[in-house]
């Protein structure tokens, strides 16, 4: 160990871990560390994975998410990856006449964090490719994780059910505003609407605009409403009053 | 259109439109539209893909999606993709400097629901795998979506990017309880879970389990205890009837 450590991209956060049992093709793999690896977490582990491991397939596919297959561990049975975990998941498309808590993907990620948060280890299963998890490994969890799917077409691979749940473990992680503004966007003030207004009617008086007279009252009424509802910057309004000026200037040469 | 439509998989409520700019391989249209039909979209448009149309990889990547592509629809620009869209959002990986909403997925999608279901036509843009959308596609949309990730590994591809969308999506149309409970448990009554706990604890006494005296008091009330937490079935009452027998039969031949 090297004094220091570099990485920017260390997460020593708790985290769940994801168990991948019986894994056939190494690229599957490779894009379940990806997909993982984008939301923050690298605690993977395989359970007899198909074609032996290391195996440079998955190594090939991960590229940037290498560091996850590189800390996989692997293990020969579903009991003994769980050996050390306190709470474990059972990822199943089909539902299954066992008696189990049911979670959707974005109440059981919610339900791990705050496990997690308590000091629990927590594990979510996945398994192979076609046939998905025995239910053996599925009576071993304390819950399952079902994506709510079209059931006219209800096609998840493994990567794909990985994808979703390590994003929705990231939901509480990289937390973002649900709606929130880019860039530097300056509300306009009500005095720079004010003058906004003020020079596009003046400009539009010289045209000729409001007219006739008996509809005059109503034309300004909805000229201001429109202005009023664009919710306007400051730059915006540098903008409009540049392009007023422009259109209300006389043609060259008249 | 003969008389019956006999399809189970028809999916005649509103919906956005999914709109791939761009698009580079055929795999990666295929396999948006197997994404977009897992959670029951099938508006699928297509501005200039690479590689022309139709596109037999994307064919065979779709296979049980192939409604969606066969009904995808051309166009040779992105403003013509948008013309009859009154509310668009475009899929960003990085902040722009434009002054716009940005959402999550989840608030989009929810933001999408409540606008179809007022009857407005909205749209999600995705850009070409490598570049993403340029600029001024951005800034056709009414608003962005980013998909909050490790910023140290921000690696979406465009089939995970329409997977996570056409996820949200579902999650206001294939409602599941976020928490359920699969199989055809009965909760066990309070007359059974008496009766378990008296014939375990006099099978318990038969064989001078509760000992030493002065312990009995705190080991039947430890062991009360336990079995009200273990939220119990009537056919878990009945194995744990059939447990105790078992165990407390004289070994045979005794």
């Amino acid at each position: 160990m090297s004094g220091t450590d570099h990485s920017l991209a260390h997460t020593p956060q708790p985290q769940p871990a994801f168990v991948l049992v019986g894994p056939q093709m190494g690229e599957n793999i490779g894009a379940a560390a990806r997909a993982m690896w984008n939301f923050g977490l690298d605690r993977l582990r395989l359970v007899a994975p198909r074609d032996g491991w290391p195996n440079p397939r998955a190594v090939a596919m991960a590229s940037g998410a290498a560091k996850v297959i590189d800390g996989a561990r692997v293990f020969a049975s579903t009991d003994e990856a769980l050996n050390d975990l306190t709470y474990t998941y059972a990822t199943t498309a089909r539902p299954r006449d066992l008696t189990k808590t049911v979670f959707t993907p974005e109440a059981a990620l919610a339900d791990a964090r705050a496990r997690v948060a308590k000091g629990e280890q927590v594990g979510l299963l996945f398994g192979p490719e076609r046939a998905g998890l025995a239910n053996e490994d599925v009576v071993r969890a304390n819950a399952i994780i079902t994506v709510p799917v079209n059931p006219a077409f209800a096609s998840l691979n493994l990567a794909q059910c990985v994808l979703l749940c390590a994003y929705e473990w990231g939901q509480g992680v990289f937390e973002a505003d649900p709606i929130a503004t880019s860039g530097k966007a300056v509300p306009a003030s009500g005095v720079e609407i004010t003058a906004l207004r003020d020079h596009l009617e003046s400009r539009l008086e010289d045209v000729g605009f409001f007219w006739p007279e008996d509809k005059r009252a109503s034309m300004i009424e909805n000229l201001r409403n429109l202005i009023s509802r664009l919710d306007l910057t400051d730059a915006d309004v540098r903008t409009l009053h540049g392009i007023v000026r422009a259109l209300s200037k006389p043609p060259a040469g008249r």
